[in-house]
């Protein structure tokens, strides 16, 4: 997901009244990785919206996408100049209504925000993990949150509602914890990682690994450092993907047409900005070298490219043990997660005798369209969540 | 453009069996760019193909797409594995019959495979030009061509055919040198650079430049040296823009699911190739490496990314100069340059009373479908050219 300022104006639209704080939990066992290794404990951050009511049924989990977190509505302090990343799909009588709903999210294992991941001290060795941390998938993901959800006495869900990354672990929470889980919404998804996707995280990979300053991976130990080049190019080649060539094109303040200014007798203009989105994609890298670490990166993205829910059976068959209904929203210019991936989860789920539904939103902006602004979305989700 | 071997085994079904020897044409004048700047002279390098006839009236130039060059067809020993590029399109009896046609191809200037371009020596230093070469546009190119063409003692080319790069190219021929050009085909183009194809070649451009190697455009000096890392991760970015999900699939001899082998305890995979893609990719990323010159990069995907014939005026107004035929071919799964980009090159030559048609290829493999054997191109262009 991008951390567009445009996107975060057009979000700040609906405002966020309310104040929160982000929580830790830790959990003071090893905790073992569903493809080997293990660490001693973990911890993960978390924030909740809304009142748990007395029988504990009206929870909804959020899980975030690729480089989200945990603060996913209101604000920390009342001068905050942005809410959280989807605080105009969740609050007080949004979409996701915290006077109903007691709204829990949590950032991933293996993140950078306050979770246990590659930037935590190994006990072991009293250094950062870096590239030690144990290769993680989205069901290790999901079995760390379900610990979460158990330490705050959480036996049902009423929900568990994601985009993207937070889409597919959304259909891992409901084929792992088919009890747990009573309704599912997964946006701008897939039921696989498809090749496309992975060939872009292998070349982010191969970016951020080829940057001399990742250093084997054992840059975190020196303050300041680590392979910035590398990560904002990888952050760079994503943030396309995250958007179609209409809403690229909305970037641009200035037109080509202006540019370049003068006549340029040498390639001097090579070292400069040059093109309109040149400038634009330049400040969205340098923005995500501030908020996220190059390894929690490489992971993450691993993570999502083993994601295969047909990996074991056949897709109708994974999906067998679930119990929740389930509604998964495509947007039509997705091209990361197109729609043809989106429906295919929907009609597994029915030939494995499921309630599902597949809703598609005309859409501009491309796969982040599931953040954005968007009454078709709210409504369907509202509606979904009281049973009609 | 790839330079794939399964995409090669694949052209390779036709055979070469005429020989060629490329040749250079030298211009002894200064020649002035588009955006300022000038060199002293220039050299093309280029090949031919078929005879000229008598009233020299049956030439064809082929331009090529961004990473191509001027061996278009045949083969230069008897003993080389891969003909030309578009070796299945261009020979006896093909679609581009060279029994009738006398067909020419140039490597662009600016360009590292025999031209004039940023590996060239700068007379002025005796270095190579590196980043002081001028910035060239696509006009600049076609300019260099039009001397060549005029230097072979042609007045009239029967037809201006390219992909990609190499059709808009065709389309800058028929505008700025109308009485020289009969007919047009241009592939899997636009009439306008779109912004997201300009955003990956702004990541490209970073990724290099990025480079400690790349040494601020002066690594030419220094043999075996360059931004290699940063040019491997331009290309690797570049070639998923190429194909589609679906070619990319194809490409992939093992499945994920035997991957990993077995359980990993920590990152150590991070540090190998893992996922499938990940060796084809990296193994495309290396080729590149061994055939292109990374500033020639910058500086030919920066022409792509000023390419705009609506820079001026409005489309249709730029094509009112146009005499030539014109016989536009989009591919369905082209996202580079979308069919709509395709179309409305037909549609604003129509609205400016010219005669132009549009063909749509059902395609599976992306932008790179018209370097495919398609029998349904080759029966479109042979009759296009045919007059019919």
């Amino acid at each position: 997901m991008t951390d567009d300022d445009d996107l975060t104006q057009e979000i700040n639209g609906n405002g966020g009244d309310d104040l929160v704080s982000p929580q830790d939990f830790t959990y003071e066992h090893p905790f073992e990785f569903e493809l080997g290794g293990s660490i001693p404990n973990f911890t993960l951050r978390y924030e909740t919206y809304g009142k748990l009511n007395a029988d504990k049924s009206n929870a909804i989990l959020i899980c975030h996408a690729l480089t989200g977190d945990h603060h996913v509505a209101g604000r920390h302090r009342p001068e905050d100049k942005r809410p959280g990343w989807w605080d105009h799909f969740i609050g007080p009588g949004k979409a996701v209504d915290t006077r109903k709903y007691f709204v829990i999210c949590s950032n991933c294992l293996g993140g950078c925000s306050g979770s246990t991941g590659p930037t935590s001290i190994n006990p072991a060795t009293g250094d950062p993990y870096g590239i030690d941390f144990p290769v993680l998938t989205f069901r290790d993901m999901v079995r760390a949150q379900k610990l979460l959800i158990d330490h705050l006495g959480i036996r049902t869900l009423h929900a568990v509602i994601g985009g993207s990354m937070g889409g597919m672990q959304a259909l891992i929470w409901e084929i792992e914890f088919p009890d747990m889980v009573k309704n599912v919404i997964a946006m701008a998804c897939a039921a696989k990682q498809n090749t496309q996707a992975t060939a872009f995280n292998t070349v982010a990979r191969a970016a951020i690994t080829q940057d001399p300053n990742w250093l084997g991976g054992y840059y975190g130990e020196l303050e300041g450092t680590g392979p910035r080049s590398g990560l904002a190019v990888a952050r760079m080649m994503a943030h396309i993907t995250y958007l179609s060539d209409f809403s690229l094109t909305s970037k641009i303040r200035r037109t080509p047409e202006q540019l370049p200014g003068g006549r340029i007798a040498t390639g001097e203009f090579l070292r400069k900005i040059t093109f309109p989105i040149e400038s634009y994609l330049h400040h969205q890298g340098d923005k995500f070298l501030d908020r996220f670490d190059a390894n929690s990166y490489l992971y993450i993205t691993a993570a999502n490219d083993f994601f295969n829910l047909a990996k074991d059976h056949s897709l109708d068959q994974s999906f067998a043990p679930v119990k929740a209904r389930t509604l998964i929203v495509g947007f039509s210019t997705d091209w990361l997660y197109p729609p043809w991936q989106n429906r295919e989860i929907v009609i597994a789920l029915k030939r494995a005798g499921k309630e599902a539904r597949y809703v598609e939103i005309d859409a501009i902006a491309g796969h982040d369209s599931f953040l954005l602004n968007s009454p078709h979305l709210y409504e369907n989700t509202a509606k979904f969540l009281d049973g009609e």
